[in-house]
């Protein structure tokens, strides 16, 4: 225990800040993932695959589980002055089960955990395990355990999903071939431009607190941000259909990103077409409004939870009639040539810019 | 949509805040715990059991997988001031770990999330991550996922641990019956009196900055308070000696508490002996010292992670000779009679005093 002390002393949290120091910023949250990743390696024959994908695969008899956990934390991920609690609660459900659908698996129990403030009320708590109910009724989920605790400063939910899927089925980032078709889901860029509404709605309520919200107009930009849907609606129908997709992976973080990860771990390049990414119309007019290019929010805005996937050529002809399904180019065997075609023909390189919390 | 935004008008969190009113702490962690239980109801036919016991109970082929979370709030749980973060590390895995063994399971995964203020360096994590790597190589776990963002103050951690165990030697809180002798194993009380110790320590500190802690005298109750160990070695034993438990629960909150969830969930009542419950010699003697009663601090004193179970009498002699176990009473059956014997011989009833955060 002499030992206990020392170390004690010598690696206290005020030792490790005086000395060395190097911001997490520098590293970003990939970074600091890869770095994680890096230290860890698997030794259980159950660990099938660990970090790295939109969920871990643990072997459970003839099924493999999946495994996925998200935390959102007050002040980063939400601002409770335009979020109803319950539409957060549901929404902490619903980013956890699109991480499950995004392995091409079903999410069959979730655990909560929350950090309080003694801000909160019994009728708060109420209120967001309400829309956690919802969210479990609505995706047949079941709320199995979690943890609650009082915090110093404001709320944070933490939330694992338990999902299933047969092992053949499991589609990983990974798995992306040259020639297979690149196939997104519902729309892009609306969570973003939701969320500058709520804000500029923020100011203005700030400013004049009589001030009636005018958010008519923006209901739709609203509401994706503020109450995402997982797309689990597509693994049933890509089950129907036949089609197995060769890698998936959920917009969370902006297409791009998602985009440059399928294309990391799958060693290949991709090229999509600035014509066919989906775009709501009022996504484009309220973009415009807000002087922002339409492109980027669908390319960078995060927080769609859309699904990004890709299909061998021979199963396009399959889901070409689906009314939610797009095809916005292709895989090549060009790695590390990933690159947008604009409507204009010429070719931008993809960056990643989406959503990092550490350089935010 | 426009339900949506209405409720959001409506059921905004100030909404919530200027209305009705009632305080998290009028209810209390497990009277929250107990509310939350009976919003939610099992549909999935692989969700064995839920909320309720140290961790969940889901099928996986010939197994059942465990699952169990906790979540660990800087200014609540811990205190940077005098917890080595590598410590830190390693406990939030342990706490975890000893979760699953009260299931009387081997724990095989766990996912960690973490929200990080800017305070916090690459060192500072690298430092947490490497007491979680020393805890996952101790428990045989595997590191499988997780979520790292950042927090506007302070560090929260939150980790779930999946565990395994063949369905018929799960143990439950609710199989105790009457007749079974309850077993404690280590000794109790030591954390919090370790606990004091620090608190003690880091006045002195803030008062004298250049004076040295003595801790020396003090290091095994500071060691039980800062690294604590998950006693996955009894549920190695208890098998060996082909002993299964008809209840189980590992002492977080405190021996009384722990006893009362095992007295309400089986349906019966306990009796304990004062000098059967385990003291260490360095726990009674500080524990002097701060003015504390040694019983008090061991019935009430949270944190020591040792395991709590009860057992059929036939099953006492194959454990008779075990080091590190302790018989310290019986399970009768008169519902709601739990005591605590004194050394006098005077029955004095059992109450949980352990650790609530909400009434902390």
């Amino acid at each position: 225990m002499n030992g206990l002390l020392r170390r004690q002393k010598e690696t206290s949290i005020q030792k490790c800040m005086s000395e060395i120091r190097t911001e997490i910023k520098q590293l970003g949250e990939f970074g600091l993932i890869d770095r994680i990743q890096q230290q860890f390696t698997l030794t259980n024959a159950t660990s099938r695959t660990g970090i790295g994908d939109d969920a871990a695969v643990i072997d459970a008899g003839d099924d493999c589980l999946l495994v996925s956990t998200d935390m959102l934390v007050e002040g980063v991920h939400f601002d409770l002055a335009y979020t109803p609690i319950q539409h957060l609660g549901y929404k902490a459900v619903a980013v956890n089960v699109s991480d499950i659908a995004a392995m091409n698996g079903k999410t069959e129990q979730i655990t909560v955990s929350l950090a309080l403030s003694n801000r909160f009320s019994i009728e708060a708590v109420d209120a967001l395990y309400a829309g956690i109910r919802s969210a479990c009724e609505n995706y047949k989920v079941d709320l199995v355990g979690g943890d609650t605790t009082s915090s110093s400063s404001g709320l944070v939910i933490s939330v694992t999903a338990l999902g299933r899927a047969k092992r053949e089925q499991i589609a990983y980032r990974n798995g992306a071939k040259p020639n297979d078709i690149i196939c997104v889901t519902g729309d892009l860029g609306a969570a973003l431009v939701g969320l500058q509404v709520l804000e500029r709605e923020k100011e203005v309520f700030l400013a004049n607190p009589d001030m009636q919200p005018d958010l008519e107009k923006y209901q739709y930009l609203v509401g994706r941000q503020l109450k995402p849907e997982a797309r689990t609606d597509i693994v049933f129908d890509l089950a129907e259909a036949g089609v197995k997709p060769s890698a998936m992976i959920d917009i969370s973080d902006g297409l791009a990103s998602e985009l440059l990860h399928i294309a990391k771990n799958s060693q290949v390049g991709i090229r999509i077409y600035e014509d066919k990414v989906p775009i709501d119309h009022s996504t484009y007019e309220t973009a415009i409004e807000f002087k922002l290019d339409p492109i980027t929010c669908a390319l960078n805005g995060g927080e769609d939870y859309e699904m990004l996937f890709t299909i061998s050529k021979s199963d396009q002809e399959k889901i070409k009639n689906h009314p939610d399904i797009h095809f916005i180019g292709y895989v090549h065997e060009r790695k590390s040539e990933n690159v947008l075609i604009t409507k204009a023909g010429t070719p931008v390189p993809l960056r990643a810019q989406g959503w990092d919390h550490f350089k935010a």
